[in-house]
């Protein structure tokens, strides 16, 4: 596949009035109707930028906006139903959604179908120029007055700037909102001030409590902990677990207690990671400090531990979600990795997995680099079984994200299915004593056992949702949800 | 200015393949006839990449090449020679040229003038896509299987690759040279697997004994001495001089003493500068290491100590030529420039300066980022007032280089010529007691005095090479020299 890489237009300064402008005067020059607003979501439950812009974009009384965000978190919520009812915001790309603007979307409240892209899958799009591009306002934690600026320092850090660096490099205009302005120049420069247009002071870009999510705690749920330890068997026993090897794991409970129980299991065989790929959490951190991982490379972190120790170490890297997982540059670091643990909310007798859909249908999640990470050499979805009286295996997946060939492994409290197409790793899996290994239909018909067959859900013939596979084509959509 | 920045064609890979070919079966691979290449100058006169590649070429049989390296250093003469009489190459862009090639172009070698550009003329160039971008060979003293690279490592380490920077982001087909590679990930990685479709092994990249100029002697030649510290008087007592500011010098003897006299005056003072700027010489590390400047601004290394000093320290920060110089992005560092010391091989009383042409017409220089930083807000031209029997300060330059309106004051050892578009200049060193300020044409009569008018040199109508200003504006023609 070769590719046409797109470029911004570029309007030359020499940048003295760069910081001369507050919020709304640098909307008012910037934002025209009709326009496409980037965002990045690194500050996550914790962003005042998003909220802060949107205010004056809905009060200005601009019509028709596309949003084109890395993604939506749940802070951003309300505001976005806001203009979405206002006729501010008309269309929509992102990684995912949630709560009441899920809620929204799937009930048809958007005129045209969003789309939803990985986070590899949106730089491609922005560097092939699918994604349109008129103005980024990307919330940074620090900035000099000509824009160079990064994620580590200041009361707002949030660690790696992986997916706004996309913006960054490619938007037409690059507007940086930030509360700490520091004495030029600014270094490292994860932005350069070469990409940046405007620079608003403003008093905080984020709530550093909620910036991290928190999800640090071991878990001490027992079947989250069996899942756990059962990833490990897997991983441990497979061709990839030797010196060297490279993963990428998830947040949440069960991904961090994965992390636990490898770590021991590389301190007891004596094995090392070359590297540990992704989101980024205080616990891989910890494994890097200790010598387990020789490098982090990371695209944007979990939690404040990760985020503020990115500048005391070197050998935890920023990368910019192209580097991370875009399927058309010249190689990922998701194309050299071993091994990856991936979360589901379904996953079907085909393997594929859906991370989006709720059992009613709607749209409550986001793909982040699920499609993208999948491509590793094992790929180990971690999920229960069943989730209250919701089975997690079933039949078909509501809407199809991550594709079925993709994935290796599922594990589940109760055992394991294999890919038939990966019957080598069956051959080293049934080394395993008493290892509890099924067909993926033994545990579908396992979870109907326990919950029985749910009620089909109603769809209108409406659709609301593109869902793209990384390399652009359409791999599923999501139908409005009947009242 | 609005300019349409341009992007390369990119051929997906997930990598597995960049490492398995020989340095001729990759240009076997991805070279064509009527191509342009790609080479940097950061090994300087230790390169060994350019020749091993251009071996190649003209072993080869390529017809009718286009080079745009960001130099063309002495090194690099002979085969250069050898491949215009070959017909393997018929076009050149570069930043200058020297010795047996500049005496070729000069006498009409090639049939096509060359065309010579700035650094931040040719990173404009680059990013606009004036100029066709095919395949970059890029020398590099570190990389990994997937082309992660710097500078910085490794027995060949040149330090900075600002130039190389630029290249490995536009151009078509980035092939890296190296002889040291290293495990994946490789990190920092100045040049990106993004970026790489190729890396070869070869024996030697680089001569390290070569790589640096060696220029870090203290001058003893009293004309020196007394041309640097006259720059200095003249800094230190313009209105730029004080705490925070920023400066870029160059290397060379006058150069080197202007720093030693500025570190004093600077103790003396109490005034520390935020940022030095430009090609890096061992001497401005020292003056980072003592605090009396904050960060170096680093494109490129002058010398051993200069090239091996950025990997330990962190305020000596790596920025490509665009970063540095490009006057159509959002704000180059030079932008930013307080003063700055350049040389010169002709002044004129319209105070353009001529770094290209000898007094003989011959090519034999190179522009750099002389265009560039002269647009800093005090452009000092540091200049013996006669070399030998030629005059330094002539009625007109054989070339424009650099427009005499971007130049503030020129010194000499006899003394110094101020712009008279900076009458508040004048102002300030009028205050010096017994500093010895003259007119330009009172400079041009005293070298005119000592060594008499030259004979003018004679030229045929040929043009042989075109001077672009740094915005891709035409600022002379250099013609063929007559026998």
């Amino acid at each position: 596949m070769i590719t046409q890489r797109s470029g911004p237009k570029v309007r030359a300064t020499t940048g003295k009035e760069k910081c001369a402008y507050t919020l709304e005067e640098v909307i008012v020059k910037t934002v025209q109707d009709g326009m496409t607003l980037f965002f990045h979501h690194h500050f996550r439950e914790g962003d005042y930028v998003f909220n802060a812009v949107m205010r004056l974009i809905i009060d200005l009384g601009y019509k028709n906006l596309a949003l084109a965000p890395s993604s939506l978190t749940n802070v951003m919520n309300d505001i976005v139903v806001e203009a979405i009812e206002k006729g501010v915001v008309t269309q929509i790309t992102s990684s995912g959604m949630r709560g009441k603007l899920g809620e929204a979307v799937s009930h048809g409240a958007l005129q045209n179908p969003i789309v939803l892209r990985s986070h590899g899958g949106r730089a491609r799009a922005i560097e092939t120029g699918e994604i349109k591009i008129d103005v980024a306002f990307l919330g940074v934690p620090n900035s000099d007055e000509m824009g160079n600026a990064n994620g580590m320092v200041g009361a707002s850090a949030c660690g790696a700037l992986g997916y706004a660096l996309m913006d960054a490099q490619y938007a037409q205009t690059v507007v940086l909102v930030t509360d700490h302005l520091v004495p030029y120049p600014n270094m490292p420069a994860s932005i350069k001030q070469t990409q940046v247009d405007y620079v608003v002071k403003i008093a905080a870009v984020g709530d550093p409590d909620k910036i991290g999510s928190g999800a640090t705690r071991f878990t001490s749920d027992p079947k989250e902990l069996k899942i756990a330890k059962t990833v490990n068997q897997v991983l441990t026993n497979s061709p990839y677990f030797k010196d060297g090897f490279s993963f990428q794991t998830g947040t949440g409970g069960a991904a961090l207690a994965v992390s636990r129980f490898l770590r021991q299991s590389m301190i007891d065989q004596h094995i090392k990671a070359s590297f540990a790929l992704g989101g980024i959490t205080s616990a891989m951190v910890d494994l890097l400090k200790e010598g387990l991982v020789g490098k982090l490379m990371d695209v944007q972190d979990f939690d404040r531990g990760a985020a503020q120790s990115m500048h005391e170490n070197e050998n935890q890297q920023e990368i910019d979600a192209s580097w991370y997982a875009d399927p058309a540059n010249k190689g990922a670091m998701v194309d050299q990795l071993d091994i990856v643990i991936l979360s589901a909310l379904e996953i079907d007798t085909a393997f594929n997995v859906n991370v989006m859909t709720g059992s009613d249908g709607v749209i409550r999640g986001a793909i982040g680099g699920h499609q993208d990470a999948a491509t590793a050499n094992l790929t180990i979805i971690a999920a229960p079984l069943v989730r209250g009286r919701l089975a997690t295996i079933v039949p078909r997946v509501t809407t199809v994200i991550t594709p079925g060939d993709t994935i290796d492994v599922v594990v589940t409290e109760v055992g394991i299915a294999i890919n038939p197409r990966r019957s080598d790793l069956l051959d080293s899996l049934t080394q395993i004593p008493d290892f509890p290994i099924f067909t993926i239909q033994e545990l579908q018909a396992k979870a109907a056992a326990k919950i029985g067959i749910p009620e089909p859900i109603t769809f209108t013939d409406k659709v609301v949702a593109f869902v793209e596979y990384r390399d652009g084509t359409l791999i599923d959509v999501i139908n409005q949800v009947k009242e």
